[in-house]
């Protein structure tokens, strides 16, 4: 076939493999995600960055399917309880929101806890301070920014969790399509940063679940 | 004076302020260790990339100092117990083992205990599987690569903790100083890694010991 | 004329020239076809990056013709019964199918035998492992990827016949459209592998041929 | 002559001609300010990037001279009583203060007041905070950061006074040569935020005085 | 909500929170200005880079709109009176026009006269001399240019003001996007240049009203 | 230890693992090759990039040394008789020699006869038309160009033979480092032509040993 | 008005503006080529990169008009009649053929003869070398191509008189839109090749048509 | 031999082979210089970019020898009357000096007369209006620059000759080794100019060369 399904993932790594429904025909995403219902029954399957008629053909299966537009994003299969810990998902301005929705909902999917700040970028310093109290709640915390991505080395020096940064591809210019902002992160002045790739809001849910998973796991 | 030490840190994010030794003089460096280690006297404190001279130095205060010169790394103070958890340090060629170390040294220092495993590049994957089991038993990985950056993404698949990738400026022509491993890592097809700057193997070890710690902490 | 057809080309490098049809008119591409059909009665002509409308221009046409839409490729005049030797086309993910195919193609038009080994990414590494007993059947190796571009590298250091690296444009983001994948490439820890153009699937299959081809007069 | 020197710069962009020393043999350079001093006796003529055997062979001349041996900046002649107005400049990091010293010599050599606030980086955002009273007193704020280059989008949102920012070289890896701060300050969420060269402190602090000396002017 | 209307930014900038419209949806515009007029009745507020569709529907609003087609700019509220001093705003080409029109736009919205100089790239010289007596006047000059960006080194010989660059996407090839101008901008052989983003008029301007406005405040 | 020597190698890929000797010391370099002769001692083992301090060490070992002083390149242990087929070894100018000597060295220890063309440039076309007749007698070709990296493209068209091609550092300017005539050949119009990383005439010589060595080992 | 015409431009440098008609709306070039064409009724006004709504309005005033649509370019006046001095227009491949075609007709538009030799890249050395008597009649060469870039070096050592490369952007992958040719044209091993942007067929012309016209001019 | 030394050189493009001597022994040079003497008796034999060793030992033969050091280039034989046109050599400021000196040597040993006009910066554009005068006198103009690389195009309004342009390594941080004066003139809004590689000054003298001398043939 096409595609050789990973279906012994979750056995090494904890999850089942997450459709990229980028350049994927709606048959081919249909095929996969059905022979991977059927190997992890217990899971919910996620597809990112699903098309429109994606969506609406895996809304119209049998199954029972969560989605978010805005993230382009879906999940198959009931979504756990969220019952291993907290990832606070951080953003810098209303346009990074697709992206940090698309970490949200992954975590989610994954049985994270997740509280969402949204548009609390280094400009006006006061709305990140007052969400203090509300960072100091969370096992790992994810900030996403386009432009400057300035926001993680502010965030990074105020937290004692890991922070994974994601650069979003948000600006015009200088930001060439989220190098700014890769750069930044990459560089920041704060420890305890880590960083994906441009847009992954996926990408750093996935880190957050073992982060906190594990956390859970070894005790 | 010309540094504004942060002495509040540990309160804030877990760790004391490391100090970059790199473009300073042994008086600014042996100046603000002694005040670093007044502020934080049940904390080792850390230098990195420190100078000959500079380690010399420090070496020659009353502190007990642990080192290590393939790293040009040293800390002042007893290093603590390795009581929080496991984070195994893997590096892809001989070439890369200063960075590995730095991360490995800066990990014990923060309270991990570190398993490293050497020279296990993709060319040769037996020597990869042949470290599975090692792999296991720990609670964070870190991997460390240069040219084809590529041992990160084969490890990915193995594992289900938390991997941090550390590309480092090993390699010559179209590596253009460590360029090339970061694209590659920012880019793995193995979820669940992320990323810090080239040749940054202390930021790798600080994400690595916020995600063990807040493991412990938390259960 | 507004092009100058190369119709000796067989004699001095073995094969006839090979139409690049993007950016070329529908009547451009039939009139140069027909004067290498015309040239080289005894070998299939070959259209790469071929539009939809110029495919069905020359499925119109007396010739005999073969396509595949995937790849936008098509070949006029009977295919070559393949006698020469093996070439092994893998990929890292089913998006990299549209270059693999345009590989495969190519090679068998110029004669030789194809086996095609799909979606073994090295983030599920018993997949490439799987395959280590088709690999060995091969006499020449193409292995197309993008995003990390990290799985020549690990087949690199399985196989003794030359390999050619393909990277792919796909990903997002860090990946630059397949800058990613060719500096991994370029900087592969495995010797022995050599590297043509972001998504040439077609010039892999060139040199492929050649390799394959003089192991078949030398001797 | 090697050079032509411009003695009519003032009266049409009101400073003297500053001698960039990079480059500049000691004869060239004691040639060229002999020149400038001759036509603008009223003006300290000042020489930046000055090798220390250019700065002794200034020193051992009759002329009055001031010297910043961090910054390699050298003033010939007296520096004029600071009545304009102030200038803050503030540094993110220890090793940043080179290109700091530059901006605060030149502003003081042309008329300026200058408060210098040295290692506030955005991971303590508090030394930031606590240092809001000093900005306030300012008529310009001119930003030096390195690495991450996070610091002029936090001091954006504090002030309602020109800001100039100048990224600096300080940093590894991904900090390619200053291009990442280079590229955070062009991209800043903080409106009112202007960008110089790498290192350019010297052009910051000029277009910090016609700043504030054309607001003098004006009334 | 999904966005932190900053409502205190005049307190600290000077200036109301500016809407980016780019990427936003119409509803988010409305309600946006709608808190934002609520906040601060006593300024306009502005939305640079709105849609067609978007000043359509602020148009047809209760509230009194100007705008720009050609910058795609909007304000809503009466424009203030321009008493605080002149800015200058020059452009090379005629394709630059959107992008100095932002400036000027924005600039006027801000309390600021604004004298515009057109067409005056450095390959004609005599069109920018015959400026000069017009440039004379300004307080603050901003200067607009593609391609090779050479204007702002020209005008910063011939004025004693600050000057704000801003490189702009106008050209092709090796302008790559806007590189061009803004590197030549950024390397300046004329001191007093500062430089803002690629198409930035916006930002510029911003920059203008603060050097212009503080120099009323100071006297 | 500190290297995992790969003694399996010659078994999966049909060559020894060979030691990159740039940033390794004399010691570990002859720990190394002593562990690896010992495995193979069928084989000659190669060092590239070998300072001269560890060329003299390796000469005074008892074992026979052969080496190249100007491609730094040595190897121990008799050199096998050249009996499997031929490789040429084209260069552009002088400056390339280095290179193409570690190509035609490296292609020598493999088992290949080599002839050597040198200072055939493009922009002398007489040169390389003049080496046709030898270029026809080879079962591959090398061709080493910095600068323009043009070589490549005019060879392609002259062989029927697979082409490798080397870009290298030779160059200044927009030569960057090789990047220019690394795209070059990327780019080449010719089809057959792979290409290696930038100054990496090793990898060149083992691409052709394992094209020239499977055509013999096939029949 | 929105432009200043440079009327004087002939006087100073030869010839008349010449409109680059890519981002300007019908009406602004209508307006500006009719100030031109009372300034200069002498000399044919050229507009590039002319929309097809452009050349159509154009065509329909009372003007003879010109164009070429490949090149997308039109002349608006009597052409002169030849007679400067010839200049050769070549070009790599098919793709290559808008560019060429715009130098052509520039050239022709500034009363040279043109000479035009198409598809001659150094793939097929052949077609070049068969072209060296028709080259030999030039005053002047302008060389063309994408990709590789390669055939100005080759050219280069076969002329004695200027020869102007022009890169295209004709290519993919690591062609990165014409940079692969530019920096092989910037590098070229041939002496006497200058280089004008990428797609600058106009360009070329303008510096073909001074060489050529100055030789004149002299004697 | 190590070079073929290409003796029809003269023949083919009018002007001997010149050695470029970065990279080349002292031995190397002697010998390929008495080589290219025998051939051309006639001509002076330039050596670029000599070491002060390489200078010094062909002061010591027998031949006449011209040089300039601060260029680094020296001619062997006698140099000839300057009699076929002049160029005019520009540069922008004192440290151009060394490339702008390059391409006045090399342009006076083809020769040509040669006028240089120093430190002409546009940021002091009366000092280029006042040399108008000699730049009208000239066939060909060179115009040398750093930094910004705005000299250039301000020239290029001026004068109706061809204009080679020249960008330089002079600069720092976002100069990028002379990458921004490049894309600059390769982005000149002023038509007929045409670029080398950066520090060239030896290529644009063979352009001039080839432009006044095919002048003077032509008639
Ligand atoms: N949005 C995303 N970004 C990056 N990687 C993803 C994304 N969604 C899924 N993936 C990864 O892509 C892999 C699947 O690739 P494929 O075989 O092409 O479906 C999975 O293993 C996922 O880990
Ligand atoms: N997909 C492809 N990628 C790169 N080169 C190609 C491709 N298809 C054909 N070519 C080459 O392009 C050349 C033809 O270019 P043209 O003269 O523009 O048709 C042929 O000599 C082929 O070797
Ligand atoms: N550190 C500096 N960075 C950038 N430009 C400078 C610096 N120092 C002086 N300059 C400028 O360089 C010009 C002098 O260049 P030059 O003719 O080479 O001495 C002066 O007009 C200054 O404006
Ligand atoms: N000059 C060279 N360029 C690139 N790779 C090399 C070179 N010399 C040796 N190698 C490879 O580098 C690997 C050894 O790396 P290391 O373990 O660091 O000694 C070997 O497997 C060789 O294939
Ligand atoms: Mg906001
Ligand atoms: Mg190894
Ligand atoms: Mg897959
Ligand atoms: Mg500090
Ligand atoms: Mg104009
Ligand atoms: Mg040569
Ligand atoms: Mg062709
Ligand atoms: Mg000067």
């Amino acid at each position: 076939g096409f595609a050789k399904v990973d279906t012994h993932r979750p056995l090494r790594t904890g999850e089942p493999e997450v459709v990229y429904g980028a350049g994927k025909t709606v048959d081919q995403v249909l095929s996969i995600t059905a022979r991977l219902r059927q190997a992890h029954p217990e899971h919910p399957i996620l597809v990112t960055r699903a098309s429109d008629e994606t969506r609406a053909a895996l809304r119209s299966t049998s199954e029972p399917v969560t989605e978010d537009p805005l993230a382009a994003i879906v999940a198959i299969g009931a979504l756990p309880t969220p019952n291993l810990g907290t990832v606070a998902v951080l953003c810098a301005g209303t346009s990074d929101l697709p992206v940090a929705t698309e970490a949200a909902f992954t975590a989610r999917a994954f049985g994270l806890s997740v509280v969402e700040i949204s548009d609390v970028g280094v400009a006006g310093l006061h709305r990140l301070l007052a969400a203090r109290e509300t960072l100091a709640t969370a096992d790992c915390v994810i900030v996403v920014a386009g432009m400057d991505g300035a926001l993680p080395s502010a965030v990074g020096g105020l937290v004692a969790v890991p922070l994974i940064a994601v650069p979003t591809s948000v600006g015009y210019g200088a930001a060439f399509g989220g190098l700014a902002p890769l750069l930044t992160m990459l560089n920041s002045c704060a420890p305890g940063v880590s960083v994906v790739n441009i847009d992954n809001g996926f990408g750093a849910a996935v880190c957050a679940a073992r982060i906190v998973r594990t956390k859970g796991a070894l005790t």
